[in-house]
Parts: C-alpha cells; sequence; structure tokens
C-alpha cells in the first residue's frame, strides 16, 4: 500500500493520555515512528478535525472526536477503529488470521470499560461539570463497583485462563493487552481503593498488567515526558466514588 | 479462507433487535446465507457462549456479552467488529482499501449513539429495573433530546452533505449506511415526538433512511416473520423520556 511508508500523526487533545493513549501505546510498543500533536503543536491541531478545514476533508469523513489518525492521505477516527488500522498496516495482522478479530473483540469490550468508567463521574451529560449531578455519579459508582467492574475484570481473568500463552490471546501479545493494561493504569489512580480490595481476585490480570509495565519499550515511554499524567480526563479521582468506608 | 464457503450463524437474545440487528442487517442486505439462532433455537443458544462450553470454546476467546458470529471454526463478538468481519469475507472490502476504515469509523459512531439511546433508560446501572432510576432517566433523556441526538444527527447530515454519493461515503453503500438506518428506525419507536420535532433539521439523514427502508432486499426483510419487533431492548418508548410538552 502506498502509504505504508508514509509518517503516522496523532491528534489528540493536549493535557491528558484519554482515548488518544490507545493508539499511542500500540505506537510506542512497536517502535512506530509518528508524531503526536499534543506534544507538537498543542490543543489547536484538534480543531481542523472537528469543523473540517483539515487537509485530505474532500476525501475522508469529518471525525465525531478525537483521536484521529493520519497516514499520509489517509485520515480515520474512532479508538478501536485507529487500533485496527494500526494492527493491520504498522504491524501485521491480516484479516486471514483470527487473532485480529479476537484482539479487536477483546479490546472493544476494555474500551467499553473505559467509557463505563468515564460515565462514573459522568452519568446524565458529557457536557456538565462533576458536581452538576454529583449525587447520580455517586450512584452510578457503587454499581461500577459493586457489579460492573468485577465483570469486566472476571471477563478478562477467565480469558487469560483459558489462553495457552502469558496474553489474553494464545496467539500472543495484541493491542488487547496495550489497552487492558492502559485502563488498569488508569483505575489505579481513579479508584485506588477498590483496586487494592478487588485485585487479589484477579492474579493473572495483575499479572499481565505487570509485564506489560516492564516492557523494554513501554517502559521507557512512561518514564518520559511523551506520557502525560491523569487529571481531568477519563480517569479522574474522586474519593466520594471510590469505595466509600462501610457504614 | 477456507472458512469462507463455511455457514454464517448469528447468535444473539431471542424476542427483541437489540445490537444483533446490525449484522443481521448486513446479511440480510448482502443475501449472505445464514442462520439465526433467535428464530431457530432461541434464547438458550446464547448460554454456551457465555459460559464458555460452546464448540470452539479451545480456539476462540470467551464472549462478553451477545452478539457473537460463528463461521465455521471461527467464534467472534462485539458487534463493530462482527460488522468488519462481514464487510471483509461475507462482501468485499479490503484493509487496503480506506473506505473500510471510513465505514467503520462511521459505523463506531452510530452504534455509540445506540448506546446512549440505551442509557437514556438506564443511566445509572444496567441490571436496575427502568423505575428503579427513572428520575435520573428523565434527567439524562433530556439531555440526549437537547444535545447528544442533535449533536449525532449534524454529524450525520454533515458527512452526507460532504459525501459524493447519495450515502455516507463517497464510495457507496457500506455498513454504516445500515447502521444509522436501524438507529433511526429504532428512534422513530422511542422518541417519536423528538423525531417528529427534530427530523425536518436533517433531510439527507431522513432521506437516507428512507432509501434504505424501500431497497428491494431490506424492505423483504423487514415485511417478514424474521424481523422481530421493538419492545422492552435498546430501543424503549417511555412517554416521559420523548419531548414532554412545554411548562
Amino acid at each position: 500500500m502506498a502509504t505504508d511508508s508514509a509518517k503516522y500523526t496523532l491528534i489528540y487533545h493536549a493535557g491528558i493520555p484519554g482515548r488518544g493513549e490507545f493508539p499511542r501505546l500500540f505506537l510506542e510498543a512497536t517502535a512506530t515512528p509518528y508524531e503526536d500533536t499534543a506534544l507538537t503543536v498543542g490543543q489547536d491541531a484538534v480543531k481542523p478535525f472537528l469543523d473540517g478545514s483539515f487537509d485530505g476533508s474532500d476525501a475522508n469523513p469529518l471525525p465525531f472526536a478525537p483521536p484521529v489518525l493520519k497516514h499520509g492521505s489517509v485520515v480515520i477516527s474512532q479508538t478501536s477503529n485507529i487500533l485496527l488500522y494500526l494492527a493491520t498496516h504498522a504491524s501485521a495482522l491480516s484479516v486471514d488470521d483470527p487473532a485480529l478479530f479476537h484482539a479487536q473483540e477483546l479490546a472493544l469490550t476494555v474500551l467499553d470499560l473505559n467509557n463505563e468508567i468515564h460515565d462514573t463521574h459522568h452519568p446524565i451529560a458529557v457536557s456538565a461539570y462533576y458536581e452538576e449531578f454529583k449525587d447520580e455519579a455517586i450512584k452510578r459508582a457503587g454499581d461500577f463497583r459493586k457489579n460492573r467492574l468485577p465483570k469486566f475484570f472476571k471477563h478478562f481473568e477467565d480469558n487469560l485462563q483459558r489462553s495457552s500463552s502469558d496474553y489474553l490471546l494464545s496467539s500472543g501479545p495484541s493491542h488487547a493487552d496495550l489497552c487492558l493494561f492502559q485502563v488498569y493504569d488508569g483505575l489505579l489512580f481513579a479508584f485506588p481503593r477498590l483496586m487494592a480490595k478487588t485485585l487479589p481476585e484477579y492474579p493473572k490480570v495483575r499479572n499481565l498488567y505487570e509485564r506489560v509495565k516492564a516492557a523494554p519499550r513501554i517502559k521507557a515511554y512512561l518514564e518520559s515526558d511523551r506520557r502525560q499524567k491523569y487529571s481531568m480526563g477519563i480517569f479522574r479521582h474522586y474519593p466520594e466514588l471510590d469505595e466509600p468506608e462501610e457504614k
């Protein structure tokens, strides 16, 4: 494909890891050269992709929201779609290999969990301030702690248990493992008490997290200035949402 | 690929269109032979895919939730992933064609809208009865009517406006158009008053819906017993969530 030698450019909001972190980790893990406009340009880089004035807008649909990936003349959006593109272009997976669809299936489930984590602090209106619907957030976070996080983590633990490799898939490491690493890492920031209480039940998930974190390229990335800090993005630490004392 | 001549089996909850409807419409629109276990087996068909006892469970990950697609020895889940599989196997799209990723991007955005529609009646806990968090549902539906539906529909209208074909993509019809048809159809059931008020602002979206609905294979499907009715799935009609009278 003509564009495969072209440069990858990742466009995402500046200042938070957010959904941009999933493709960013893939690019870092595979040592794929890329420009991260959150670092090189800043927040202004996002605007043309939302108002339709971006270079190549005649041949590519208008993105709904960042992250956006630019690769030569190809512009695509939606986090899981960018991972799919990278898996089939920057990496070697083929549609003839069921592992592509298995990795995609697990990555999508991790991204569903990521959305549910977002919704713990924004259960009613994404455009509202947290404080506006704080009572509803406390209710939703309660359900998340009691039902949703255990359901998702049990699912990942079960798949790791069934895998013949040390990764989610028997075929070996994939973008699904990187996605699970990222959500686990964000949960340690947002829900430290819940995670401390819950994690002993999911030893294989914890082990996967620790191994991905210690992998040389990921370790170097996490220690670099390229890794942005959690603050007011998807992962937020509100103590009242994180496993309050029993009363 | 050896499995390409194998039979497609779609496994989804019996009794509602739900998320199974997106791959179902693709299979119907492309005249791809398939078995729909919701009709041939009923709800029992789902169980082995959730407890891990399904045929082929040694070589395929455990699904998180239906829909599930079985094709020869390949078993995959996640709605958008099933669409991707069908687009590259039952249909002819290739990863060398940016249209695959553009269709996937737009389909994922429609599926995001689909999730937000679900959350209007379940904003706090998916496992709770609607009535348990009805006050919160009324708040969330208010934000959906005022902010979210217009944001999504404007996005689809803008992309139709920019397209050089009569479909979301200049390259022609894709699974993204079928997804938008389905969500639009479900919204007419769940939010008839909102849609009556809003739709004149999105003439190209309405036109796409009408054309897909009148396409011969889709029309025949919709008139058949294979099309299940809306009831208590993603699309539910609660009058109090649908554009109450101004007070």
